[in-house]
């Protein structure tokens, strides 16, 4: 079992403008059916976690709730769950998260969808296994950072997908 | 003729630590004889210019001065030359110094060392046209910004050299 961080990314290391925009990722061009894409990503998957700030923009700009798996929402605030969506709200230690999620994923793989904090948390307690980064051909300046962590990383995989470069990495350790 | 901004990077962005040291970048394998390597994109350079921050760094770790090429160095301090060294100081408007680098370059292209806030100036001006960065397998968490502008860029080429990720962009202009 292996749980995963993947996201896109600015050239620069933000994941989203200071106003949590996407607009620069999503003009972008890319291959769904190509290398290290989402979607045969997404059928390894059973279970997922998101901070607060992912679960509002996904709540905001998906049309409906597109995953089957269940995820878990770190949030200190009451969010509202649409129709038809597992979602189970946390807080505090990843580490109880982390073994709840194993249960609920069987043979399958975990994924951090977001922000880069509660991926560095999951990182501080050595329960992040690998990093995806699909680098989008933009830079922003400012932003909310891909992974405010000083890690140490091991390039598994490198790929181009139309505009995107592309990393896979396995997490060894603190820098 | 070419102004580009070839430059190391931390997977989320950064191309020093707050302390200034490419530690995490100098235990990296990289063979300067693959793709995107610096022997082959120095010789194709015929002028370069630097920040007082890059500039400082290259005298305090290189074992002398290793570029054969006019360098202009933009900075608001008095700095050593060292012996041999072709050092030009400037501060100031990008353009002059732009302008000066050309009619120096003779048929070679710029190279725009860092930092990031220099290259950025180039940016502003209209006066960056590629970007390539070799990103290293870690992440820093902090430090000096890779480029701090909003940019749009083209994916212009991709690979990998060893525990480097690298692409290499054509600016577009403003994001």
């Amino acid at each position: 079992m292996t749980t995963h961080y993947f996201t896109a990314s600015s050239l620069d290391g933000f994941i989203a403008t200071p106003e949590h925009s996407l607009d620069w990722l999503l003009k972008q061009d890319f291959d769904t059916r190509g290398p290290m894409a989402y979607p045969a990503f997404i059928e390894q998957i059973g279970a997922l976690a998101m901070g607060a700030s992912t679960y509002e923009w996904v709540l905001a700009h998906d049309e409906g709730w597109s995953y089957r798996q269940p995820a878990w929402v770190f949030s200190h605030r009451e969010l509202p769950v649409p129709d038809g969506a597992d979602v189970r709200f946390a807080r505090g230690d990843v580490r109880e998260v982390h073994a709840a999620m194993t249960e609920a994923a069987g043979d399958l793989d975990l994924w951090v969808v977001g922000g880069g904090e509660l991926a560095g948390q999951f990182a501080d307690a050595g329960l992040l296994d690998e990093i995806w980064v699909q680098f989008a051909p933009v830079t922003l300046g400012q932003g909310a950072p891909l992974l405010p962590r000083a890690l140490d990383l091991e390039l598994v995989d490198v790929a181009r997908n139309r505009a995107f470069l592309c990393g896979r990495y396995r997490v060894l350790g603190a820098l």
